[in-house]
């Protein structure tokens, strides 16, 4: 199941997310303002503008993937710009994302999992996946979709979700 | 790992969304406005306001958790009008997540479930966890929580995820 909770689940929620930009296009058209505007809109003065919604969202698929097997992840600069820079880095991450299999999770449930911020404290593999990756990724890709709704972008739950796959009827 | 990911979780996060509303409370006290205002505080004017998505997030939660077990689950009438009784409804879906045990789960990951909205269609259980519960449920609490950001309450990251429980350092 884990392999689809991360793997299946944050790449189909990380392209969803990247469509995202495609409706938020046609309203910059429409309204005829630059879209690159959007990337520094936010919803609270102290909060992170969308581009760095989108950075985190993939950085926390992508770092959370790489401490729960163990593996390496590529980095990232964060230095996007522009909706196409955010929408390579999206792309970017689920390549990597695709490159696991179910195999690499073996024994993730007990492993140790830390992170520079933690000062040597853990959590196990099965702590860190439900209680810090998947909420932390849907908050950035939440966060994400209310910024584009709140600036008028034409967008509804069925963007934030995609398709399902829907048997029988 | 479902019994965490639904029952240990939802409930964690659900306690998390009510403590939101305490800092709400402060804020509306120090700011002289009705706390009950922000119950219809919305991000844009075509999105359900802040009483809305509380209440989506404890159906989410509690029909979820039915439809994955294959058992009734109560009503709730959709009629909170103030913070107290959104309060209450939470703390009602708490009480009805922590009647299940990891048992109720057994073959939920092949069950077939389907919500009246779906016109007969269905989700395998596991589908319909990973792909629709999980998504849907952090959406609702994010959005919570981004209403009241929104509106000046002071919260952030760690009143959303509670708790984590660290061990070692």
């Amino acid at each position: 199941m884990i392999h689809q909770l991360t793997i299946a689940q944050f790449s189909k929620m990380l392209h969803n997310l990247s469509k995202l930009f495609d409706q938020a296009a046609l309203h910059a058209e429409a309204k005829k303002f630059d879209l690159a505007v959007l990337l520094q809109a936010r919803l609270a003065p102290d909060q992170l503008p969308l581009v760095r919604q989108i950075q985190i969202a993939c950085d926390t698929a992508k770092l959370g993937v790489a401490r729960l097997t163990g593996k390496d992840a590529p980095v990232h600069e964060d230095n996007e710009k522009t909706v196409a820079e955010c929408k390579a880095r999206i792309e970017s991450v689920i390549g990597y994302l695709q490159s696991f299999t179910e195999k690499d999770f073996a024994g993730y449930e007990a492993r140790q999992v830390t992170t520079p911020r933690w000062n040597g404290k853990w959590l196990t593999g099965e702590e860190y996946a439900v209680q810090h990756v998947i909420p932390n990724f849907y908050f950035h890709v939440t966060t994400a979709y209310a910024i584009l709704r709140h600036n008028g972008v034409d967008i509804g739950k069925k963007n934030y979700l995609g398709d399902m796959p829907y048997k029988g009827g």
